[in-house]
């Protein structure tokens, strides 16, 4: 399922009409053209106010396994490719150059988060791979630190493996540590990556004995210091609780203590404060209260407002599948080809585009925070633009001279190699924290979060303006 | 990213606890427990009423991979598993027997699809593989034959890959034509599953010439029988048409007919009536209108209430992400261990489950339809069992004696051996049209349907009550 063959090649990994396009580029004597592409999106997900770029690290490993064995090459004659296309396909690799915001930035719609220069095969053939991780993995990192932003201190764990879209759950458990999830129940994942693994009990083991007693000893038995307990297979208060506490006794006269509980059915308010009054009634006030079903940030808030005693959450469904937006509206564009700028007019003005090579400036205010972002035409002097302007009516604009300004975009692909050395998931994780810690306090909350300020440079508003003005006389 | 290394094993493709709880089985002395495990899923998707049941095939076959390399072990002792367990796991296979409805077929809350049997080790192992592959495939399969149901005779393609999750993206192509759909623009699930690949052209294409006529004639002189030309790059009705009439017109007279058109923006049903009327006022009937664009099942159908004259649909995101669900709620809960029935009370009443080695029975009407199903015990004998009751309110059910009958279960998985031939996707999608053409049609409708009866066996009532009774008592 992971795969179909042993040295696997991911060509094939793309839209029918990419390589269909390729080729008839290749025919049409164009195959030498070179172009730049860009990635953004146009929505935050959630209603939110931003962003978590994820899945970079992904993306560009598997830019070298891009290419065609002879058995997809076998597959595209079939379909009816062509004999010198096919050859040409046969020495395919992207060899183009990439530029990307770092993997955990925090980005915003509209902006040119990653930009592909390259002929305009090798470009276009990439699009559907590039999509397909990049869209989904942000969509995931950001569900995450929407869940990092209500737990906060307590520890949350991603598992939700076996809700996740097939084998996407392992690229959401990556994602979800990016956002901030401490560990994932996701094994693959975690050899995969690298990243923390964890997990507690399920029902059937409690089922699998006589009686809850004998299945809570036994656990503890053979993992004395890694214990929680599942309370809720046939009655929390009244059983798994008791139960809990019977055993917790018999592990601390053994030198023992078990760590903590789950829950995952019920009310969780009311059974996590009638549980820690019974444990801590018992002396047992070390035991940690986890709960889990149905979890998203909302819950976690609610609960947290109702002062539940609850140590840590066990986040499944909502998390791995990005409910309920379920997908990011990222799109890859062409912006210029052979030094013409271009651009998508659309019979929705909001899938307008912008033409030429571009760059993305980040600008900051007297205390170090986040405060406009710009994008810029590429050849200019970025020292020159003194203003940033909304790209739909121009003459609202922002000073920004004498602003400290960083360039997001860092060359992380060029020559068939990896040139920016890749972070892992947590280290990501991290970058994104120090760049949270930055961003305004009423761009990151839930209930229509303050706009942040993306706009443009006045040169590319021109541009933008002189391309529409030239392609619509054309065009007809 | 589809796989870390070239003879894939995938025993780690579980939830960490899995592994710690096959560990204490292990160490617990109850490794040759027997065990049954159900798969069975809560609640229908989309608020609509029934399943369709998929990922069989992918689950099946990747069973026979479900096992544990050295590199697998040495990232389970990196993490603290014993050595006694690490040497069983070594040799691990799953070697229990598998008892499924078919793939295809339709299928209600509460029923036991699937029935796994044989020692608590491999059965627990699996249960993460089995939910992910089967919960996400039924729910995709779900939601395209939902498509399928508003577009009739139409066809609609899959081209969601690059809003799909990750690599779930291959599986999603598979489900997808299960559901109904015609083809799909992945060309690797294409290439993996024997699937029908179709596509178009992107806006890059249009964009990457100067201007639209000309990338027209280009796409249509190097694919003369196999032409959709986009249309709304510019100005669909100023532009897109007019061209697409200038370039039909040039390949009728070197002998040749473009397909149609695809529409990816703006209102489609006012932009088809334009332009069809466009194209039969040109000569241009055979022109065939192609829309795109967030299309979902209530999209389509308004669309056909508009009269839209619309040939056929690409759907992406919605399809592949199954939104706005996002998940089905699939579980795999413990019946029976060592002869002895065991099930869940749990805090929810809903989440209660049956006890015991059960069958799953399907009722017909006069008519041959589908009238209610049956949930049997499985050393029942099927003829003495004249009733079928609500499980819930017991004294509520249907007389089902003389009623033509037929077990769904049948045997797939037995000695490590798939025992029933599997079915190709599309054989998948015939066998669910020859089912859901025996489905009433008020099952079938999207508002409120009407709900499919599933009961029980008086005797499957009674053994359920008795261990309720049983494990009250012993659980605190």
């Amino acid at each position: 399922m992971l795969t179909k063959t042993t040295a696997e090649t991911l060509g094939l990994y793309t839209d029918y009409y990419e390589l269909s396009m390729a080729q008839g580029y290749f025919l049409a004597g164009k195959k030498e053209d070179i172009v730049v592409f860009d990635f953004f999106f146009r929505t935050n997900p959630f209603e939110g106010g931003f962003l978590v770029f994820a899945g970079l690290g992904d993306f560009l490993q598997s830019l070298s396994r891009f290419r065609y064995s002879q058995e997809d090459l076998n597959y595209l004659e079939n379909r009816g490719f062509c004999d010198e296309f096919l050859n040409y396909l046969k020495d395919f690799s992207f060899k183009g150059t990439i530029l990307s915001v770092r993997e955990g930035e925090i980005v915003f719609p509209g902006e040119p988060i990653l930009r592909v220069e390259g002929s305009i095969i090798e470009a276009q053939l990439i699009e559907t791979l590039l999509l397909n991780i990049l869209n989904f993995q942000s969509l995931i990192a950001t569900k995450s630190f929407r869940m990092k932003l209500v737990c906060g201190e307590k520890n949350y764990a991603e598992f939700g493996l076996r809700r996740a879209h097939g084998t996407g759950g392992i690229q959401a458990s990556r994602a979800a540590i990016i956002g901030g999830a401490s560990s994932t129940s996701n094994v693959y994942a975690g050899s995969l990556y690298g990243i923390p693994v964890s997990g507690t009990m399920a029902h059937s083991w409690v089922q699998s004995f006589d009686d809850e007693l004998t299945a809570f000893r036994t656990y503890a038995r053979f993992n004395p210091n890694h214990t929680i307990l599942l309370v809720d297979t046939y009655d929390t208060l009244c059983s798994g609780i008791p139960n809990t506490i019977t055993v917790a006794k018999e592990m601390e006269a053994i030198g023992h203590k078990i760590i903590g509980i789950r829950m995952d059915s019920g009310d969780l308010a009311y059974l996590s404060k009638k549980a820690r009054k019974m444990l801590d009634a018992a002396g047992l006030k070390y035991i940690k209260i986890i709960v889990s079903n149905q979890l998203n940030e909302y819950v976690i808030r609610s609960l947290d407002e109702q002062n539940a005693p609850i140590d840590g959450y066990g986040i499944g469904t909502e998390l791995v599948t990005g409910k309920p937006d379920a997908a990011l509206d990222g799109v890859y564009k062409l912006a210029l080809c052979n030094d013409h700028p271009r651009m998508k007019l659309s019979e929705n003005v909001e899938k307008m585009t912008y033409p030429g090579r571009k760059s993305l400036y980040r600008y900051y205010d007297s205390e170090g925070n986040f405060f406009r972002d710009g994008i810029l035409l590429d050849d200019e002097e970025p020292d020159s633009c003194d203003c940033i302007h909304n790209p739909i009516l121009p003459e609202r604009c922002t000073m920004v001279n004498g602003l400290t300004r960083e360039n997001l975009h860092i060359k992380v692909y060029e020559n068939e190699v990896i040139t920016n050395t890749l972070s892992s998931p947590q280290e990501c994780h991290e970058y994104l924290m120090s760049r949270a810690a930055l961003l305004p306090a009423e761009h990151k909350r839930y209930i229509m979060p303050h706009i942040y300020k993306v706009g443009t440079s006045i040169k590319l508003l021109n541009l933008r303006d002189e391309v529409r003005k030239k392609m619509g006389k054309k065009s007809v």
